[in-house]
C-alpha cells in the first residue's frame, strides 16, 4: 500500500526548560513520514527545501525507505525555519521566529511514480495546497486525512472548508475543533464538523490523549503519562504519521482499525517527545514500540464483570 | 460492609449559562453519600447542618437508606452556605458566597452504632476535622479515602500533611497534586504524594477523565464525552461516592477493583452533571447505571492483535 505525505520539511531551532538546539532538521513531513515508515514501507514525501537543507536529512529519510522523489530542492532559496521557545509547563510555546522562505509559493508536484497512492497524508500548509495535491491524483486515494490549524481557520477558512469536503479523516486539537464547529462542546463541535465531509474526526487533546469520533460513535484514548516530555516539537505530526502509517499497513478502513491506527499514533508520539526534534523516532526497534503500545493497553484497560 | 461518609452537608445557589438555582441541597456528603447508596446498603453520615436544614431532604437521603444519626442539627444556627457562578466554559467558577455557619465550629460525632465502619471517606473539609473522625474510630477502617482541595494546602500544609499520613486513598485535582508535589509532570508529582502516606492516589481531570497511581501502576480512564454540561457542582463528590461505595460493595482492595471503582464512580459523575445540584442522582435505576457503565467500556476498549 503506497502512503504520500505531504508537508513542510524545514529547520527548528528550540528552546524548553531543557536546553537548546541549533537548526534542526523538522517540519510535518518529516516527522510524519518517519513515524509512517515504521508500519508502511512504501511512503513517499512531497515538499520543498531549500539548498541550505543537508543531504543526510535526505539520506535518514531514504535509509527509512522513504522515497524523496517529490521533495523538490529549490537552487538559490532556504528552507522553511521556525523557532519556538517552551514554557515551563511544555504545554505552551511562543514563536520567536517563522521564516516562510521556499514555502512561500510552494507548488506540490506529484511524480509520475506516486499516482498509484491509495493513501494520503495532507500535513498542515495552506488549503490551498492541499487541494492542490488531491487534484493532481489521477484516481482518489482509498483514504486522504487532513491536518490544519488555527491560523488557517483564521486567513483561509473558506478554502478550508472547500478543502475538507474532499477529505475522509480530519484531525485537529480541542481548541481547533471548538474554533472551526463554534461550539464549546466537544460532542457538539464533533457532530457539525462531521457535516463538513470528513468521516472521521480526530480531536488531539496533547497530554490528554485524543478522541476519535465517527458516526454516532466515540473512542477516546490517553496519552501516556511521562516523568519527562522533553521537547513537544512534531508529536502531532508523528501522531499522525504513526496513525496513517498503520492504516495503510492494515489496509481496511474501519473504525476498530481507527482505533488502533490511533494507539499507535500515540505510542509513536510518545516516543517523539522523549528528546529534541526527530531524534528519538529516526532509531526505534519493533520491540521498543510493542512494548510501548503494550503499556497503552496497560494503562487503558479493565475488566468489569 | 459499612461505610462512613464525612463532609459538608448544605445550601447550594448555582448560577450557570443554564440557569439559576434557588438555595438547594448541596455539600460534598451529600452527593457523596446518594453516590454511594446505589451500591452500599450501609452508608453513615457524618456531618451538621443549622436549623434552617429541611426535613425532606433529610428524609431524601434515608430513602436511599442513607444512616442520618450522625447528622447534627445545631438550633438556632444556619447550615454552611455555597453561592457560585460558573463561567461560559463550564471548566471554571466564581465562588459569590461562603457563609461557613456550622461547619465553623464543626465537632464530628460519631454514634456508637458507627464504630463498625470499614470503609471510611473523608469528604473535603479542613484536614484536622477529618483526622478527628479516624481517630475517634476504635478500629482502623480497612479503606480511608481522603479528598481535600487546594485551600487547605494554602492554610493548613501542615495539617494535612499529617493527616495524610494516616490514609490509604487521597483524590485530587491535577493542579492540586502539582501544588501538592512542586512537580508539574503527573507522574513524578504522583511518585512524590505516593510517599506522603496514601497508597493510591487519584487524580481527577474534569473532562479529561482520571488518572490511578499505585506503586508503579498507572490506570488512566476518560470522562464521558457530554454533549451538554449543565451543572458541574458536586461531580468530584459523586466521583469519588460511586468509588468507594463500589469498593464496599466489592470487598476487596486491590488495583484491579480500583480501576473498576473509578469508572463506576465517573459514570456516576457523568449522571449528576446532567442536571441542577442532586436533582438526577436521586432517582437513578441500576439499568440506567449499568448502561453507562457499558457506554465507558465502549468509549475507551480496543483490541490489538
Amino acid at each position: 500500500m503506497s502512503l504520500i505525505i505531504i508537508g513542510s520539511v524545514a529547520f527548528d531551532a528550540i528552546e524548553t526548560p531543557f536546553g537548546k538546539t541549533d537548526k534542526i532538521v523538522g517540519g510535518a513531513a518529516t516527522y510524519a513520514s518517519l513515524a509512517a515508515s515504521y508500519f508502511c514501507k512504501n511512503v513517499k514525501i512531497v515538499g520543498v527545501v531549500g539548498e541550505d537543507f543537508h543531504q543526510n536529512d535526505i539520506d535518514t529519510l531514504n535509509q527509512h525507505g522513504i522515497d524523496t522523489t517529490g521533495l523538490q530542492i529549490k537552487a538559490g532559496e532556504k528552507s522553511f525555519f521556525w523557532s519556538g521557545k517552551y514554557h515551563n509547563d511544555m504545554n505552551s510555546r511562543d514563536t520567536l521566529v517563522t521564516e516562510l522562505n521556499v514555502l512561500a509559493d510552494f507548488d506540490p508536484i506529484l511524480p509520475e511514480s506516486y499516482q498509484d497512492c491509495e493513501y494520503l497524508m495532507l500535513g498542515n500548509l495552506a488549503p490551498q495546497t492541499q487541494q492542490t495535491v488531491i487534484k493532481r491524483l489521477k484516481n482518489r486515494p482509498k483514504l486522504i486525512v487532513l491536518d490544519t490549524m488555527n491560523f488557517w481557520m483564521d486567513v483561509a477558512l473558506n478554502d478550508l472548508l472547500e478543502t475538507l469536503k474532499l477529505v475522509d479523516v480530519l484531525t485537529i486539537n480541542d481548541e481547533e475543533a471548538r474554533q472551526l464547529s463554534g461550539e464549546y462542546s466537544l460532542v457538539k463541535a464533533a457532530k457539525k464538523i462531521l457535516t463538513l465531509g470528513p468521516k472521521y474526526l480526530i480531536i488531539k487533546k496533547g497530554e490528554h490523549g485524543a478522541l476519535l469520533f465517527h458516526e454516532d460513535q466515540v473512542f477516546s484514548t490517553p496519552a501516556l503519562p511521562l516523568a519527562e516530555v522533553f521537547d513537544p516539537t512534531g508529536a502531532g505530526d508523528t501522531f499522525a504519521g504513526g496513525f496513517i502509517g498503520y492504516l495503510a499497513k492494515v489496509g481496511t478502513i474501519n473504525f476498530n482499525n481507527m482505533k488502533n491506527a490511533i494507539v499507535f499514533g500515540s505510542a509513536l508520539a510518545s516516543f517523539c517527545v522523549e528528546k529534541f526534534g526527530t531524534e528519538r523516532i529516526i532509531n526505534l526497534t519493533e520491540e521498543e514500540i510493542a512494548a510501548r503500545v503494550k503499556e497503552f493497553v496497560k494503562l487503558s484497560s479493565f475488566n468489569i464483570a
